[in-house]
C-alpha cells in the first residue's frame, strides 16, 4: 500500500527539519571550535561557511534514514554533520570567481567576498577534509568497518566519479548542448551522488539488508533528480529575496536545464511523478518512513 | 649507537627513492584512469598535477616506514599514493592566482595555466576527496580499524590544524612579522605534519608499538623542519631551472624565513643538526632503517 501523505499535512516534517537543522548546527558549532592563533581566520570562514543555515535536506537524510535501523541519534549527527561540511565546501567552491563568481548565498555575501579568495579556497579543502576526519573518528561509531565504509562511500559520492565530476560536466556544458540524458547523468553526478549517499550513510550506521539499502538508493534517486528539476523551476519562477541567491542565471547562461528542454509544464509533472515514485519506495518502513515520505512531497513544493 | 652514513655513500638512497617514485607512479596511473566521458577533463587534471615526477619524499616515507614492520608492500604503495595525491592537491590549490600565483611547478607549467582555474580548483578537491577513497577501501587493508586510523591521521594532518591551517598561517605571515617559534610553528603545520604523517601511517599499516611511533614521529619531526630550511636555503640559493620552481620569491616577497631570520650559515647548521638527530632516533630499527637514516642526510645536502 502507497500510504499517501494527506494534501495539507507536512507540519511534521517542518517541525521535524527544523529540530534537525538546529541539531546539526550545535554539532558543527562543537565541530569547529573558534581559535585565537594566526590560523584561525580559516576556522571562521569554515564556520561562516558551514553556519550559514539553510534546510540541511542532506543531514535530514542521514538521520531519518539512521532512524530506520535505530541507529545512536548521536552517531547519525556526527555523520550527517560530515555530510553537511561537504555540501558547504562545495557551494564555497562554486561560487569562487573562477567558477559560478557568484555573490550571494543564502541571502548573505559568499564565502570570498566575506573573506577573500585564498581563504575561501582554503576552508574548503578544510571542510572536505575535516569531513572524512569526522566520520574516522571513533567517537562516530564503535565497529571500525562502519566508519571505514562511512569514509568510502562519501568519498566515491564526492569525488570526480560524483559530485566533483558533475560540476566539471556542468562547466564543459556552458559550451555544449546537452539533451535530457545528458543533463540527467550531470544532475544526478553534481547533486545526486550526495543525496544518495546521505541516506545510505544512514542505512550502513545501522548495519542495514542489502534491500533495505536498495529502497532507500532507489527513493533517493528519484528525490535527487525531483529536488534538481525543482531546483531549476525556482531558477525560473522564483525571486533571488525569497530564493537566497541569484535566480535567472541558467538561462542568462543560455544553460540547458530540465525546465528548458522539458517546458515548465512538464517539468513540474516530472517532478511530482518522482515525487510519487519515491515516497512509494518506502512502503516497507511503513509508519518509520513518514517524514522521509512528506519530505519527497515538500521537495518539489518548496519555494526556496 | 648512532650508526652515522658514510659521507659518500646514499647510491642505495638514490635507488631506492628511484624506483620507489617510479612504483608510486605507476599505483596513481592506475588509481586515476582515463576516461572518455564529459567531466573526464577534471581527471586528466588530476593525472597532470600527480603524474608530474618529483622525488615522492612523503611516499618513500610511507613504503620505507611500513618496511620496518614488514607490511605488505601493496597495501604500502596505496597508503603512499594516497599521501601524494594530498600532496599534490595541495601544489595546485597553493598554485592558484588567488593564493601563491605560481606559473612553475617541477619546470612544467602549473596545472591553472596548463588547464584553467576552475578545472584546477575542481582536480584539486578531487585528488583530496580520492586519497580517504583509496585509504578506506578493502583493498588497502583486511582490518578496518588499520583503515580507519589511517583515515584519522591523514585528515588530521591535512586539515585545519595541519597543512592547511600551516597555509592559512603563511598567508598571515605576509603582513606580520614572524619570530623563529612562529616560523617552526608556521613550517611544522604547513609541511611537517604531512611528513609527519607519511611515516606514521606505515606504523599503523604495521599495527607498529607505541615506542616505534614515537621514535619514528620524532625522526620525522626533525626531518621535517631539516627539509623546510634546506627548502629556504634553496630558494635563495638555487636557480629556477634547477629547482623546477621560481626561486627568490620569499625574500622579494618580504616574507620571514628560516634563513632571513638565521642567516644562510646558521641556517645550514640548524638543518645538519636536525638530520643528525633525525638518523639517531632511528637507532632501534638497526639496519632495517639505513635507507631513512640516509634520507635524513640527503634532504639537506639536495640541490633541487
Amino acid at each position: 500500500m502507497s500510504q499517501p501523505v494527506p494534501d495539507n499535512d507536512i507540519s511534521d516534517l517542518k517541525t521535524a527539519l527544523a529540530e534537525n537543522a538546529d541539531a546539526v548546527s550545535e554539532v558543527l558549532d562543537e565541530m569547529l571550535p573558534v581559535m585565537d592563533t594566526p590560523e584561525a581566520r580559516v576556522v571562521e570562514a569554515m564556520r561562516y561557511a558551514a553556519l550559514a543555515g539553510g534546510k540541511r535536506v542532506r543531514p535530514f537524510l542521514v538521520t531519518q534514514s539512521a532512524r530506520l535501523f535505530d541507529v545512536d541519534p548521536r552517531a547519525a549527527l556526527r555523520a550527517a554533520a560530515a555530510v553537511e561540511m561537504i555540501h558547504c565546501y562545495s557551494l564555497v567552491h562554486d561560487d569562487l570567481p573562477a567558477m559560478d563568481d557568484d555573490d550571494l548565498r543564502r541571502g548573505q555575501p559568499t564565502c570570498h567576498l566575506k573573506f577573500d579568495e585564498a581563504t575561501a579556497i582554503l576552508a574548503g579543502d578544510a571542510l572536505l577534509t575535516k569531513a572524512f576526519e569526522i566520520l574516522a573518528a571513533p567517537e562516530t561509531h564503535d565497529d571500525a568497518r562502519v566508519r571505514s565504509d562511512l569514509v568510502l562511500a562519501l568519498a566515491k559520492a564526492a569525488g570526480e566519479h560524483g559530485m566533483v565530476g558533475g560540476q566539471m560536466m556542468d562547466l564543459w556544458a556552458e559550451e555544449n548542448d546537452l539533451d535530457v540524458a545528458q543533463i540527467t547523468r550531470l544532475q544526478r553526478m553534481k547533486t545526486g551522488e550526495l543525496i544518495s549517499v546521505s541516506a545510505e550513510m544512514g542505512a550502513i550506521l545501522g548495519k542495514a539488508s542489502e534491500d533495505a539499502r536498495h529502497l532507500l538508493h532507489a527513493y533517493t534517486h528519484d528525490i535527487g533528480l525531483a529536488f534538481q528539476i525543482a531546483d531549476d523551476l525556482l531558477d525560473v519562477e522564483g525571486d533571488a529575496e525569497t530564493v537566497g541567491k541569484a535566480t535567472g542565471k541558467d538561462a542568462a547562461a543560455g544553460k540547458a536545464t530540465f525546465v528548458s528542454l522539458l517546458g515548465v509544464e512538464k517539468a513540474r509533472q516530472q517532478a511530482s511523478l518522482l515525487s510519487e515514485q519515491a515516497a512509494r519506495h518506502l512502503e516497507l518502513f511503513g509508519e518509520k518512513g513518514d517524514l522521509l515520505r512528506q519530505l519527497a512531497r515538500f521537495i518539489v513544493e518548496r519555494r526556496a
